[in-house]
C-alpha cells in the first residue's frame, strides 16, 4: 500500500482526491491537511464521507506530513504550494502538485503572470503532468506538475493539429465554459448561489486569463515554434465541467471525416481520451465525474474553418483525477486504478 | 460471473444500474432491452458508456433475454413488468423488480391505487427488497420487489420508532421532496428544464400519490397495525435525491441524544444507514450517486413533536443501488459490493 | 411624487425595491445606503439598474437621509434597523422596516429569539404589516414593521382556519422551502453555488427558526388565544421563493370544496391573494417576481387532515413588494401602484 | 386602446407578450389562439397569469381573429406563420411576425435553409424589425419580421464595426449560449430538466443552424457585400438569456477605450442598448426579463482581435420585448412604453 498525504485537503480539489482514492486498492490517504478547518474531522466539512473517511484535519507542517506519507499531494493555491514542495522532495517524497507554481518552465514567464518565483531550482525537475502527451517523462517524475484545467480541455482538443502542423498558429481562439467549481471553495459574493444561477457570462477576457501562459507554452512545444492563443472563459450555472469551442484555421481544405480518422489515430490507446464519431458532439454531462475528456474535431465546410469540442470534468481530468492518473504513472500503478467510475448522469 | 440482463435499459435506473455494475467485479451485463430505441447502441442513447459499454439494445423478447442472463433486473413501469416476470421466474431466473407491481402484497390494495394485477400468483413469492428491515428473507429470494424511493427514506425514518411502539400511530406526517429524475425519462412538458428550475411545488397532494400504500404496508408489518399516513411529495430543481421531513407524535416526552441513541443502536451494522450526531442535518447533496441513507432523528422542544430528517438519492438507494443490494443478498456476495462509491460532491 | 429613501441598498431586498420603485408613478428614489459600498454607484453593485438608477451610495447618517426623504425603508439586519428607526421617527418620517426589529410587540420575546431590544417604546407604534389581516391600522402608521417571508406564506395560509375557529390549534405544522435569496448577499460558504446547487436540506429544525415567535404571535392574535406551532424550513437550490405546506387537523371533517369556498370568501377582495380552485395546486415559479400569494386548501381524505400549500415570492410578497404594498397604503396611493407587475416565467 | 391579438399564445414567446402588454396601457390583448390548448383558459396553462388575464384559447381562425384585432403577433413555428400572415394583411391588419418566415429577402436562401417559401409575394413588405438599425422602416410597416434571438444578440455586437468597415469581413466567428426557453415548450426528451440540467454542450456546429443566414444577411447589408459568419451555439442550464462572445480581425491596431467611444456613440440615444465601461463585462443575469441589450466592446492586447460581448435576454430583446418595441414604433406610442421594467436579479 502506498501512503499518500493530501495537502489542502478542505477544498473541492481535495475532497475529490479523497473520493477518487477511496476506490484505489493500491493506496491508503493517511494524512489531510487543512489551514482553515485544521482539527476538523474531514467528515464534518465534507459529511459526504462520513463513517468511509474520518480523518482529523492537521495544520500544515511538512515535515511531519513527510513523515506520514510516500507521495503527497498538493492541492494549495499557488504560492503557497511552492512554500512546502521543496521540504517534500528534499526529504524524498514524490510531489503531485495541483497548483500553478511548478506548470510553466520559465521562472519569468510565471513572474508576469503570478509573482515572483520562490522555487525555480524544483523548476527543472517538475513534469507537466498530461499524461497523453508525456507519459514516459512522467512515469519517473519526483514533481509532477499537474495541467491547470482550462489547458487540459484545450492542450487535448488542439494536440493533433498543432503536432502535425495543419493549422495557422496565429489562428487559434479557444471559447471555454466552466462550472463553477472551478472557482473553489471560498466564501465569495461572486460565487454565491444568486449571484451565479440563471446567468452566463464572460470573465477574464482579452488574454488576461492566468492559464494563458500555461496553453501557450504546451501548444508551442507540441507545434515547435512559439505560439499565441486567444482565450476566453465563461461562467455556467453548474457544478462540475469544461466545454471548449476551439476554432482554428488550416492550411488546407479537410473534411470533418478526415479529422476524426486523425483525432483517432492520435489518441489510440489513450484509456480517457474518446474521440466521437462525426454527427455527435461531446456535453459536459457526459463526462461528469469520470476521468474523461472527450473530443469532436470537425469543420465548417461554408468558412473552411475546423471546431473542436472538448468536454472534460474540471474536477476530475481537469485536477484530481489527472492528479491520480499521475499517480499511477509515477507509482508504476495501472493507469487507469481507481479512475474506471463511469460519469453520473443525470 | 454472474450474467445479468437488464430489461428497460434506457430509462435512468436502467442507465444507473449500468453505471453501477459496471465497477462490480463479479457480474457481467450481457443483455439491455428498451422498447423505443432497440437497435440502437446503449452508448448512443448515453453517450456516458462510451467506450465502457456499447452494447446494442434489445428488443424485449422474455425467453431470449433469459437465455443470456442469470438473474434479470426489471426497469419497467408498472404494468409492464409483471408482463414479462413470470417468464423469467418459469425460466428459473432470479429477478430484481425495480417497478412497484410486486411491492404490495394485496393485489386488492394494487388494485384500486394502481390496475387489476395480471399475476398475483407470484406475489407471495416477492420479498420486499429493504435490507434493512428484511436481509434474511431476501438472501433466498427468486423474486425481489425493490422498494420506491418515498418508501425508502420514508420507512428508514420511521422504522425505530414505529418497531418500538414509541409513537401514536395516527399522527404521522411525510413531507418528500424530490429530484426530476424521479419522474423519469419521457417526454412531458412537466418534466422540461423551463417547466422545473427556479421552482418549487407540490403534487400528489392529500392522500393520493401511489407510494403511499406502499409506505403503510410496511409501517403497518413494522407496527403490528394497521396504519394510515399523511404523505406529501414535492418537486426540487435538481436531478437526483430525496429529503424526507418527517413528523410524529411520542407517547411519551424523549429527547433528540436519546433518540440519536435508538436509531444508532437499531441501525448498527448496517452498512449504508447512517445516523447522524445531534446538532447535524443531511442533505441529499451528501448522498448524491451514494448508496446511502443519512438520518437525523430529533425533537422539537416547544411542541414535543419528534421530527426525522432522511436523505437518499433516489437513483440509488431510492433504485438501483438497493437492487445491486439485493442483487448482492440474493447471490450471496459481500452485501456492499459495487456499492462503496462515495457521494459526487459539488 | 414621494421622495423615498432606501437603506441598505445592496442587499437582495434593497434592490428588489429599486427594482419596483422604477415603475412606480408617484415615487422618487432620493437616497440609498450602503456601509459596505458607500461611494460606489447602486448600478455598478447591480448592474441591472444601468442607466436607470445610477444613485450613489452613501454612507448611513440617519439626519442626512432623513431631510433626503418623506419615507424610509430600512432593509438592514436585525439591531441595525432599531439602531436608526428612532431618529427618522423623531424627525417626522415614514418608516417601513424590513428587518425584524419591530415585528414582536414584545420585548422579551424579542430578546428571547434574537437579543435585548434597543426601542421598546416604539415597539407600540409599530404595525405589523401584513394588509390583508391589518390594513386598516397600516393606513395611518408611522411605523410599519414588514413581515418575514415565512410568516407572510404561514399566516395567510392558516388566517381563515385560525380565525374561524376550525383547527385543533395544537396540531400545526408549517414545512417550508425557501429559494437562496433569503439567505442574503454576504459571503458565507454555506451560501455558495456549489454548496447549495442540486441538493436540498433542511436547517433550523426544531423550533428554533426565528421565524418561529413571529408566526405565532399573528396566529395567536387570529385565534384569541396562544399557540404554538411547528416549523421546518428547508432551502431549494432556487433564487427566489417560498412554498409552505401547512397541516392541521380540524375540529369536524370537512371537504376541500368547503375550504376552497371558505377560504374564497375570507380573501375577496385581496388584489394578491389567490385561492386556486380544487386541482389546482401553487408553485413559487407562478409567483416569481410577482407580488402574489397563492393559496390551496385541501383535505386529504383518508387522514381527515387539512393541508394547506402556500406560494409567494420572498423578495417580494415575503419582503419587498409587501413593503412597497404598506407603503402605498401609507401614503394613500393604490394598494397595487407599482405592483401590477406579473410573474416572470420562465 | 389597441385591441392586439396573440397567435400562438401558449408558447413561451407568447407568455412573454402577455406578461409585458399586461403593463402597456394603450394595449388590450383581445384574443388568445393555441393550436394545442384551444378551449382552456390562458391562465391554467400559464398560472402566472390567474386573476389577471383569464381569455379562453381559440383555434387559429385567421379571420375571426381579425375581427378582434387591429395587430397581431404570430408566435407560430415558421411555416405555419406565412400560412397565416397574408389572410391578415389582406384583411388591412399590421403584424409583427415573430417567427422566420419573413426575415429572410431572399425566398431562395429561405428555401435552402428551411423549406420552400409559401408566401414570397409579402417578403418585399416585410421588414427586418430591429430597430437600432432600421426605426424609420419599421415605423410604416405593415409587417415586421421580429429578428431571431441569436440575431439581435450578435448584430448589435458588430454593427459598429461592420458599419464602418473596421474589421476582417472573413475573419468573424461569434460563439454564443442560449438558455432553454430558446428550445421553446414542445415536449422533447432534450429539453428534460435531466439531460439539461448540470451540464454545457454546443449544438447545431459547423454552420448548420437556421440563425446563421439571418446574421450573415443582416452583417452583409450593414457592410455592403456579402460575409460568412463562423456561428456556434451552446445550451446553458438557464430559463433565459443568450450571450454572445464575437471575435474579429481589426484593419488596424486599436483599443478597449477607443471601442467602447466607437459604441457609445453608434448606439448614442439608443434606449435598450447599454454599452458598457471599458472593465465592465456583462451577464444575461443582469438583462433577465428586461428589453436591454448590454455590451462590451474590448480588445486582446496580447493578439489585436476584437472581442465583443453581447448579452439579452432572448425572450424579451430577443423575442417578445423587440416585438413590442416594433409595435411601438408601428403604431407610433413612445417607443419605451411597456418595456421599462428592469430585470429581475437574483
Amino acid at each position: 500500500m502506498l501512503n499518500v498525504a493530501i495537502v489542502g485537503a478542505s477544498g473541492y480539489t481535495g475532497l475529490e482526491l479523497i473520493r477518487i482514492l477511496h476506490c484505489h486498492p493500491e493506496v491508503a490517504v493517511t494524512c489531510l491537511t487543512s489551514e482553515q478547518s485544521a482539527g476538523r474531522r474531514i467528515s464534518d466539512v465534507f459529511p459526504t464521507l462520513r463513517g468511509r473517511c474520518d480523518l482529523v484535519l492537521e495544520n500544515l507542517e511538512p515535515v511531519r506530513v513527510a513523515e506520514k506519507a510516500d507521495l503527497i499531494f498538493t492541492a494549495l493555491p499557488h504560492k503557497a504550494a511552492m512554500e512546502v514542495v521543496p521540504t517534500f522532495l528534499r526529504l524524498g517524497r514524490r510531489v503531485i502538485d495541483l497548483s500553478a507554481d511548478y506548470r510553466l518552465s520559465d521562472p519569468e514567464v510565471y513572474g508576469a503572470w503570478y509573482e515572483t518565483h520562490l522555487n525555480p531550482a524544483n523548476l527543472k525537475r517538475a513534469v507537466y503532468g498530461l499524461p497523453e502527451v508525456r507519459r514516459a517523462k512522467i512515469r519517473g517524475a519526483k514533481l509532477v506538475a499537474n495541467p491547470g484545467c482550462y489547458p487540459t480541455s484545450i492542450i487535448l482538443g488542439l494536440a493533433p493539429l498543432v503536432k502535425k502542423g495543419l493549422i495557422d498558429l496565429k489562428g487559434i481562439i479557444a471559447d471555454s465554459a466552466s462550472g463553477v467549481s472551478g472557482a473553489g471553495r471560498s466564501a465569495r459574493v461572486d460565487s454565491l448561489y444568486c449571484e451565479v444561477n440563471d446567468g452566463f457570462r464572460a470573465y477574464g477576457v482579452g488574454g488576461v486569463h492566468r492559464h494563458t501562459p500555461e496553453i501557450e507554452q504546451e501548444l508551442s512545444l507540441l507545434a515547435g515554434e512559439e505560439l499565441r492563443i486567444t482565450f476566453t472563459p465563461h461562467l455556467v450555472p453548474m457544478d462540475r465541467g469544461i466545454l471548449s469551442t476551439i476554432y482554428a484555421v488550416p492550411h488546407k481544405v479537410t473534411t470533418t471525416e478526415r479529422l476524426v480518422e486523425l483525432y483517432s489515430a492520435f489518441y489510440a490507446g489513450q484509456p480517457f481520451v474518446r474521440v466521437l464519431p462525426a454527427g455527435s458532439l461531446p456535453s459536459t454531462a457526459f463526462v461528469r465525474g469520470s476521468n474523461f475528456c472527450d473530443l469532436a474535431p470537425l469543420v465548417d465546410a461554408r468558412t473552411g474553418r475546423i471546431i473542436v469540442v472538448s468536454a472534460i470534468d474540471n474536477l476530475v481530468k481537469g485536477a484530481s483525477g489527472q492528479a491520480v492518473q499521475n499517480m499511477n504513472l509515477v507509482c508504476g500503478f495501472p493507469e487507469c486504478m481507481g479512475l474506471e467510475g463511469l460519469a453520473l448522469f443525470p
